[in-house]
Order: C-alpha cells, then structure tokens, then sequence
C-alpha cells in the first residue's frame, strides 16, 4: 500500500488548476488538506468562485481559503485572454457555489496547517506565488516543515513574454522568497507542461469515460484547445497544472534534472524568467528538480483512470 | 484642547527608535495604540526586546507585537556598526524584560486596528517598511483606513549608499508597496532628519533635566554621537525618528513640499533610493509631503519639554 | 607667469557651452587645441553650426570636428526645452556660419592630438560624455595621455529627472566609460553649477562692459535666465559648462572633495545618476575631484574681467 | 552562375571563426573584402594573430584590421576555457605570421568600404559585435548601405549563462546598438549552430580529403570537441561560426523565422539575452531571420566538399 500525499493545492483557478482539483480529489493516493485561492488567471474572487464550484462538482469538502489579490510588489495582472473572463470559461457553473470559504486567510491557514504538521504536507501552488512568499515572510518557521514544493511555473523559455511563463511572470518577488528559500522544489515549467498537450484525440478518449465530471473536464478542454489555437497556434491545450498532480500519483511518469534555477527579477525584457543551469554554467548548488522530460502515453493513461474513478 | 494622535509604532529600536517612543509615551498628545516591532538595525528580537525594555523604563503599558525579521525579497540586513550589538548600545538595559509582547504578528495587529478603527490611526514606521507593506498586501481593506504615514526613511541622500537611506535600502521593495499605495505620507529624510542633530550642548541641556528618562536618552545620545563621528565625521547624532513624533505633537516645527517619490528596487548602486521629484521634472502626481526643513530651536525646546514630563 | 593650459573643447552649444567657448577663447590662460561636438542639447549638426557661429563671433580659428548624434546604446535625447529649437535661442545668428568644420570625425581628432602630445592636453566636456567615451574605447593608448578631465556633468540630484542631471542622462553608458578608465576627472556637477547663477544683477553688471561678445552673453543669458524661470522656477540661469572654464583659468575658484562616483546605468528612475560618495560608504577608492562650492564674487570678477579682454 | 557574396568577416577567432574564414575563402560563391578583428575568445591581439595565421595557411591575401579589444560599456571578457590559452590551441601555429594588419582600424575599414559600396556587402560578425556597433555609432550613413548582417551569437538558451551565449554576454550593449539598428539581420544563434554539431564520425570523415587545410581542420575539432566534452558533457563540439558561411554558400540548408528579438542589457541573471519571440507575445515587429533549422546532412556535405578545393 502506498502512502498517502497530504498536499495543500494554491491555486488560481483557470482550466489547468480545475483539472488538478479534480483530479487531486478523484485520486485516493492525494489528501487534499485545504485550498488557498491566489489571483493570477483572473482575480482572486473570481478563482475562489471557481474553486468552490469545482469543489462542489467533484463532491470534494475541505477548508478553501482567500488568498493574496496582487503580487508582492505590484497591482495583479490576469490572463482573461487565456482563461475568459470567468477564469473558466466553457462549461456553465452556477453563479453561487453551495460552499463558503473559510473566515482565516490563505496565508494563515497554510502556516498554521504547516506548524501543526509532522513536516509531512506539500505544498502545490500552480499560480502566482504570491501566498507561499508571504506565508514564508510572515512565519520562516514553516520552511522547514515544507515536504516539497510542487509547483507548476517558469521554464526555459516563455509564454507571456520571450523570456516568462505567466504564473511566475505575474509575481517574480514572490517566486524569488519561494525559489531561496531552501524548501526542495519540483519544478513542472513550460518545457515538460507543453508535453502535456490535450489535442482532440484526448478529448474524444475522454467523452468515452461518460462521467460528469469528465464531461466537465472534456467541456474545459474544448475551451482551452480553442484559446491555445488562437493565441498560440497550438494544435492542443496544455494541462499545465496537472503534471503537478500527476506527479503525486506516480512520480515515474516524469524525469527531472536537478539543477540551479535563479529567478529573474530586475531584468528590462525577462522579468519573471526561470534561469535553469541545465549546462551548469553557474557553478552554484542545484535547488531545483526540473522536470524535462513526460511519458506521454502513460500520462493519458493515469489522467483517464483517474476520471472513471468518479 | 487639541485632540490627541492614535498612533501605532513602527519600529526597530534602535537609539532614535527608542527616543521616539519616549517622546510618544511622555506627550499627552501622543496616543500610543500598539508597538510592532521589525528587524532593521538589528534583529526582530533584539528590536523587540529593546522596544519591551524602553516600555519598562518609561511606564508604558501598550500591546508589543512581533514584526518581519527579513526584507519582501531578500535576508534581513542590519545596522549593528551604527546601533551596537544590541541594537541599544551605551546605557545598560535589563536581560530580560519584565513586559512580554503579544501573541498576535505585528502585520495582523496592525490589520485588526485599522479595520476596527474609524479611520483614524496614523502609521509611525522608523524602521524599515516591511511589516506595512505586508500589512497593506495581505489585507488591502485597511489602505483606506489609514489616516497617514507619518515616516522616517530615504532622503535626496543616502547614508547606507550614496544614494539610499537605510531604513529604506533594506527593504526597497516593502518601500514601494508603501509609496505606491496612495495613502498620504509625511516622509521624514536624511533632509530633515540631519538637522535633528544632537550635539554635546544638547546633552548637556538634557542633564540639567535629571530624570531617570532623560539620563537614559543623554547615555543614548552620548553613544550615538560618539558613533557619528567615529563612522560619518559628523559633530552630533541626527535623532532621526523623533522627528516623527515631534511632528505630531506640533507639526509647525516643520516645512513640506508636496511631491512625487519613486523608489528605486533595480539599480545597480541606487538600490532604495527615494526619488523625490523637488524640480517637478517627472511631471507625475505629488504622492508625499516630503519635510524639508526643520525648526531647530523649537524642536530642542519640545524636546527638553517633553523629557521633563516624566 | 602661469603656463597655459592645452583644452579640446568637446561641447554641445548650448547657450552655458557658448559662454564657456567665449571665455576660453578670450582669456590667455586657455590654449585650445581644437572644439569637438557633439550631440546633446541639440541635434550634432544645430551645436556644430551653433559652435562655428561663436568662433566668427569672438575671432577663434581653431579645428571644429564634428562628433557623435547619437548615445552609445540609444538614440539621442535633447533639451529643447531648455536652450530652444537652435541650442542657442536668444541673440540672432547668421544661418550660414562663414567657417567650415574640418573632414576629421571628433572622435579621430581627439585620438590624434592626444597621441601626438605629450600628455599635457585636458578634455573639458561639456555635454553628453560620447565622444570621449568613443575615443577610449577605440583607442585605449589616449586613456594614460589625457591630462585631466575637466567636465560639467551630474551631481547629488539631477534637473532632467530627480536623480540624473542632462549630459549624464543622455549617454550614461558614456559616462560610465569615462568614470571608470581611470582618467583624474575634475567634476563640475549640479552641486556647484547651481551657485554660478547668472541673476538679473549679474546681467546689468555685464552691459556696462560694452563690446559685442558681452553683449551677445548678455542675450544669452536673459533667454537662459528666462526659461530657467518658467521650467525650474529659479531666479537666475546657471552658467554649468562655465565652471569649467573659470576652473582652468583659476582653480582657487573652487573647493573639491576627492570622492568615489559611480554611474547608474540599470535603474528604473535613477537611470545617469552619478552616485558621489560624499559619506564615504562604499569603501571605494576615490577617481573623481568633485566641486562642492565656488567663491560666487570671485567668479562673477573672473567672468566680468574676461569678457572686457575682447 | 550564382552571383558572390561579398563580405567582411568580423571575428576573434577562435576555432569555429577559424574554420569560417577557412570556408569563406575556399567556396567561389564567397568574396571576402576584409576581416576585422576584435577581442572575444581572447584578446584582440591574439584574434588578429591567429586571424593571420589562418590566412597565410589557407592563401588569403586580404586587408585584416585590428578592432576593439574591450566592450563597449566594461573591460573584455575571454573564453580560454573554450579555445585555450591561444584562442587555437590544438594545431601548431608559427609565433610570428608572415602577413601584417592595415593600419587602418577595423572600424574605420568598416565604415569605408560600407560607404564607398553600392550596398553589396554583408557584415559576418562571429565574435562579440563591438566592432558593428562602434561603426554604426560613429557613422550612422552605413546602415541603409549594409546588405544584410550575418551573425553568431545568442539564442533562446545560453551556454555561458543559463540566458546568455558567449558573444552576445560579453558585449551586450553592442548587440543592442545592432540588433536596434534596422539592418536585416541573419541570426545563427545556439538553437542551430548546436545542430552542427562536429562528432568524431564527421572528423574522421574529414581526415579522409587529405590535404593541409583539412588537416588542419580535423586538428582544430579534435581539440574542440575535447572541450565540449570537458566543459559541457557534449559529443562533439559545434562549429558555430561556421554556419554563417555555409547559409552564404547555400541559404536552403537553413530554415527561418522572421521574430521580434530583443536584446537583455539590465537583467541581474540575464544580461546578454537575445530575447527571441518565438510565440509573438509582444507585439513588436520581427528584426531578424532566427535561424532555427539545419540540414545536418547537407551541411557536412558542403563542409566536405569546400575543403576539398584546397
């Protein structure tokens, strides 16, 4: 019997961080210790709406709490041309989600779920890192409770500028704290994620499954396949969050480099930019396991399992 | 009657720190709501520490709560060849003080006043501006119930760099939250603040007072200004922070000019400087009432005034 | 007798670079080797034109070559504002100067008599730093020939943003060239430019001299007293590249510092300060005498006396 | 007949610069009118006379002039952890070349032949740009005379930092002036000059043509894919500079992208980035043909094939 992963999911959902919800919750290998909601896809409103809907969809009932609404040092900056203007635009979702978020903010839940832990909760954040700085600013007694950062952002190259990925582009301070921080990092960023790519043939595999929540993911898919197309030319929707959740359930779907990575903070056109030592030009000491490399099949394999699951 | 000033303070004690809070205590005009304590000269605990041991010595019994002890984005760095090891170097302080600070962190504190008062309470940061900035992201309900910041930092000079003040080089990033959050500012600089000089006259006009607080600020003053000019080659130690308390007991002392400040995070050696627009060049928004000069007989005169009333 | 002093004038007239030609061609302290120009106030061409104009006025025949258009790694950035459409808007000028510049470019000129002397020559810049810089950087063997350095340039505050004085602003590059090559460098910043204020009493002094060259700075100086009224609310225009001049002809004039200055080439609103470390908090080994105050009569003497030699 | 390619070779040879001007001069499609020489892979006086010795082996009888030995903005930076001591170690060279430089700078010699040309000539910059960029600076007439700029250097990953490539890092401000210039640019940056990849099966091929310049090619390669294997754990070492003469000899080995390519000059881990904007996030319109594809078989065909015509 395998262990469970005690994780606390930071998330801005959008249609990615949707699909690691549900499958976080589908999987019996993840305990979902609590949500924290970030604003990064859309406002933090809009992607705690999101994540009670989901919650409700997927029958999941955990402490979901409000999180940071801007980045460490400046006003929020969203991704509605990705996302639409809900966050998660595609399938309908009610206006009023049945469940309430919790009164304790983001930042204080995680520090006190991490206080009281054995030093056994990972943390998964696939937005900004906004909350995981300042939970690490407010009370530096929780890096080392830290299992693990498993998180989905950066990479070698960019998708909001040349040089950035959106979520770590969106708040480079905060991913600066997380990044120094000492806490070990699995790091799924834009060259594994883009592997990762939900095409039409992933979605006519999962009408098959005839759930309604693979309903709702295949629904969430069509959307993001249709924005990746027109924005990108992509033949397909990256579920760049869910590697993180993959990973959890087996971590052999994945090969990892472990590397340097610095973050980009003062820089005129790669603010925000992940610098992976993959030639180990810097001589400094790896802080980072980068995932480089997914096994595709096997990976579709788990993702539709784990939808029958339902 | 004049209504009296609910402040909380902000601070790193730190000799100017600790003078300052003396002030407060001892003016009927000053309503002390809370201290917060923050690492900046020293450490959080030492600052922490020195700010329980100063309330001992003068009688204050206020809320102590415990602030950042590291910068938005970086490690904490501090002052000790101005302040001593202590941060409180020249009188002799007890080991341990008799007052305990709070349960609840200085940003919460801080929150939790702002939110329950009517707007009233006027922020009183002489240290550096972490534990505000933290404050303003983590809840920013409470930017509009701040009545003003009345601060000391940054200046056309530096005094840690040629271009930048400490208190706000060590946290440059928290100084831009704070600037940028469009709540009025009273900024005291090395402008004004170098004028606050106190000399050997000075402490021989304090002697005269003999008290117990006033012997203890002339032994402040007296290793504070033999560090002065042991490390700037000046003849006094400028008492920086009063300047805010004695501008809100009778802000008469001062002059203004409202102006623009932008704070400098990228530079390569302008790191925290404080950009005060004074020739109007940037064509932007005044955002600051930047002092510019002080009256320096009257501020002495307010100052011996208010050491007597212990 | 004192020994002449052997000056390339690298200028951006300009109506302070005017008067600084003016003065070195009329006073017999002042050999010039030749002018160089450069882009700044006003495009190459304009202070070329503007720079042979005041050579027919005041009977110099020496090289003018023309210089650079343009900053090291940007286009050029001019002060219309400041000296009008010409670069010397005031006094009426001929359309057609009735000398020529010669064929060679600033930059070959300024290596050539460098090569061919034997290190008595000193460069007196007196707009942006690219000429200079151009010349160091292509042929590095002038670097131990150069005299002295003699520049107006910069300061502990700026006029063209709070933190960057013009010349240095326009090509800070350059003058990051010119500060680190290790060059001794006399610096005539807004420190010191700031106290040669030409105020109405300094022009009614000058009519009584009664030649044309005064009374051609006379007209200078009211469009430049004028405009200095409506942009920086001052109640005078300072003659900046002046100090220059009255430096060579008589260096009791002014008090230096010997400090360490750096240039600001990567900030965000610091961008072309020089960064004077008057505190000494660098630790860094001084490369700059830096004027920080001029004997005013004795200056407004020197000038009144020089203009009465035409 | 296909009509020539007339050329300055710009480059601080350097093995693969060498092996470039090898090509150039062996394959009729390419006329060289100069090379110019510039510090880089090691000092300027070391390139020029490595540049001299390859062309006394190879019986190229044209002007080389000697360029900048420093960056534009700071002192040079070398690579002999990559090329040797030597900048060629591996073969045997004579101490003294039997050929001598022009007097002439290789600015100068650039601009020169730029401005007396019917705009035919293409610049083949394989080192640091130094030299482009001091020649637009100091004549801006060149850039709509010159046809079309060749260049190694940069890519969408680094190989001396995690953002930066070695040409591009050790003169970044020069990238920039060229990259901002408006000339058509042919980029070969890392992306494809790592696909031409020398493995020893591409050596011993080589060995086999059995004449002196092949020879010495083979020695050059053995001593660089030494290196590669050293420094970078590569098989092989990629001739880099050498796909620019090989895109002069027969353009349809390559594919291109017309991008948007920004150049890092602030960044602190990312200074000499070519921001290359392979998904066209910024809006901005495309610079450069980014040479993203080769034809691996065909270009070790054509390199076969040139050497041979010795």
């Amino acid at each position: 019997m395998t262990s469970k992963e005690k994780v606390i999911l930071d998330c801005d959902p959008g249609h990615d961080d949707a699909i690691s919800i549900i499958l976080a919750t589908l999987h019996e290998k993840v305990d979902i210790v609590g949500i924290t909601t970030v604003g990064g896809n859309v406002s933090v409103e809009k992607t705690t709406k999101n994540a009670l809907n989901i919650c409700d969809l997927v029958g999941l009932n955990v402490p979901v709490a409000i999180g940071a609404n801007r980045a460490l040092t400046k006003p929020l900056s969203v991704a509605e041309s990705i996302h639409g203007e809900s966050g998660l635009d595609g399938p309908e979702l009610p206006e009023e989600p049945t469940l309430n978020p919790i009164d304790q903010h983001a930042v204080d839940f995680i520090i006190e779920k991490l206080l009281e832990s054995d030093g056994d909760i990972k943390l998964v954040p696939t937005g900004p890192l906004t909350n995981i700085a300042l939970a690490m600013i407010k009370e530096p007694k929780i890096i080392p409770k830290i299992s693990e950062i498993v998180l989905m952002g950066g990479g070698t190259f960019g998708n909001w500028t040349p040089a950035a990925e959106f979520n770590i582009w969106v708040d480079a301070e905060a991913a600066k704290v997380v990044y120094e921080s000492g806490v070990p990092i699995r790091m799924f960023g834009l060259d594994v994620t883009h592997q990762a790519l939900a095409t039409k043939e992933v979605t006519k595999r999962l009408q098959t499954i005839n759930n309604d929540v693979a309903d709702f993911v295949v629904e969430l898919l069509d959307f993001f396949i249709h924005t990746y197309k027109e924005v990108f030319d992509f033949d397909g929707g990256p579920v760049h969050d869910a590697c993180t959740i993959a990973y959890l359930i087996d971590p052999s779907l994945f090969t990892f480099k472990h590397v340097h990575v610095d973050i980009e903070t003062k820089g005129e056109f790669t603010y925000g930019m992940t610098c992976v030592d993959l030639l180990e030009t810097t001589g400094k000491e790896p802080n980072v396991y980068f995932a480089d490399a997914l096994d595709v099949d096997r990976f579709w394999d788990l993702f539709d399992e784990t939808l029958q699951k339902f």
